[in-house]
């Protein structure tokens, strides 16, 4: 399984999760990442931490003022990228760039998407993984995983239709070690989670929770 | 096949078009359809051609000024819609939201992509049909399927591996009944085309050259 | 006063609104439009009402698929168009494109913006009016003149302060007499509803009701 | 006179810019400043040159993947930051909302525009400068101040009617000295460039043509 943790633009200490996720991943052998913001991603690497991308631009270098080139992404020490979050939004001719544009940086790429037809659509893109996060379980604290587990075998069966070489990512509610196990025996190969680290007293703690839950 | 002429915002005359279109299929039974601007629809619809809106939001009723509402189409007359056209590409949550409006509001639906991966991803979101333009090509005179016909196969290959039911229509460059011969041998099943019968002379020759082209 | 009626994406009947709207400008003198879909806008025209798009796009003729060009909303009937409405917000530059497409078809123009620093901008692009609508007041029937008449008088001194010669409409929450006239008392010249009279049961009696409190 | 380098997603080396740039402001006293990705703004602010973004979403601290937080931004070592670049046009309400952001992140803003009545919309929303860049001159080496210096004065004259606080940098073309002291002459306080530097041979000789031109 892999954890990975979007930071999304919290308030949180981006240095403290990063280091607490460089060591829970040294220490369990379970794959972890941290996704800062663009102007963070340096210093995030800079901790050891697997850093991603919240978002790269479909364009290659130019006349680009304001994008996110994957290849300065690449450059600051990102090794993947989550294209078409729920909050960033792209347009299909977009995400197929940004795929293409990631690939030629050497990143890794994660498609989200809200549901199935979705997921079976950003799998046909040839992407690494694909995510599955329902918009209106994100940030509820109730994962998908039990609130609608169609939802996630769906996905799964959509991408494997698609693509079977696409590893399906489960997001929105994950917040503990048991939801990480659901989403497992789901069939997800990863889980994609943000406030329940980010907000968290104590984001070591629950990512070592987390983590727990990693087969 | 199914020839779609697609009006865009040419300065046109959109009821000669449409008269000649709604001639054209009469005396040949060869289906003929006609997009124009979302304000000619009910003028258009009015000649007895086949009528297709140029775009539909993915709202439902509601509060969205400035939108165009799938059931206000409908209701002017159209019986499909493009979706996603190169000139006005959607976000892919919004190409879903949209053929699911589409389909509420009664009116077939066609996703325009770009390339066979595009291709694909759009028939995974359920349209009744999909078609391929290549953007460079769009407006050139010169077809698809004579620069390009691995584009064709492969769009009609893409869309079979995800779902065998979507049709696959076939547009830039169309301006003959050549094409239309070339497009349906490659595999297609229908031709979006534009400035070909909007830009000609005389419209109802070309459209009667076209038509001569499907089988 | 000109009181617009904007009918968004509501399943209302646009034809008994706009036959209401006609007979009680016609009866009272009064300056009454009526906003609907672009696909309504011919038939709204038909029954007499003053017409206006809800929205144009900054382009001229050409390849522009999907968009709602001036001209067409023009030969439809309309002969003005809202702009910017927070629904169906724009960059800078396509509004200012789209005031010069409308100019260019004959329509007037009314750009929408949400506060009095947002007003100023607008009106420095030269449109007829501009229109006050925060957006938190939009569809609560508390009318931003009650709510929040600061917001109407910065306007009104906002635009004031860039051209004297733009109209200032107010919006949000206006569903009564006694709101247009509070409207007028801050200085404005018109006034932007929506589910007033949209929603009303009696469509006619509220815009009796509105019209009313006009001076 | 400030001198502001763009890199945009140019494949520059940006610390070999932002050091030459440092140099030539720390010789000479003009104020120099770069652009560059985001992802790079930390390693171009440790090389002790003022450092501005290319753009700041209109979000605070939240749930906003792949935006660009302004605090974030400053947190990296940015302190100003462009807004509304012509390749990256935003909405109007978002210029606004962005202005407020990189105000309370403690980041000067220049607002980019197109042509005088933009430019006095920008100023109304209250940035610290504008910049008036017509798309048409951008990368053509032949300056804004020479093809149509009467945009620039449009430009000085319709900020200064709005608001007299505001400064007017030039754009477009700009790659010399003389350039530089022509944008001075016809009222700029402040130059944007790209090119001229970025795909320079000798970035720092370039950057020592154009701050020999400053007054």
């Amino acid at each position: 399984m892999f954890v990975l943790v979007n930071l999304k633009a919290y308030p949180c200490d981006h240095l403290e999760v990063a280091r607490a996720a460089a060591d829970v991943a040294d220490d369990t052998g379970v794959r972890v990442g941290v996704a800062p913001q663009a102007a963070h991603l340096s210093a995030v690497a800079d901790t050891g931490v697997e850093t991603w991308a919240q978002h790269v631009s479909p364009n290659d270098y130019g006349s680009h003022t304001g994008s996110t080139l994957a290849e300065a992404a690449a450059d600051a020490g990102a090794t993947g990228t989550l294209l078409n979050h729920s909050e960033n939004r792209l347009k299909l001719a977009d995400i197929d760039g940004s795929v293409q544009a990631a690939e030629r940086a050497g990143l890794e790429t994660c498609v989200c998407a809200n549901n199935p037809a979705q997921i079976g659509a950003a799998a046909a893109l040839g992407p690494d993984a694909v995510a599955v996060e329902p918009p209106e379980l994100i940030g509820t604290g109730t994962p998908v995983s039990q609130a609608d587990p169609d939802v996630v075998t769906g996905a799964v069966d959509a991408a494997a239709a698609v693509d079977e070489s696409v590893d399906v990512y489960c997001g929105a509610g994950i917040s503990t070690g048991d939801d990480v196990t659901a989403a497992s025996d789901l069939g997800a190969t990863g889980v994609l989670l943000a406030s329940g680290v980010a907000k968290a007293d104590d984001p070591e703690a629950a990512l070592r929770d987390l983590v727990s839950g990693a087969k």
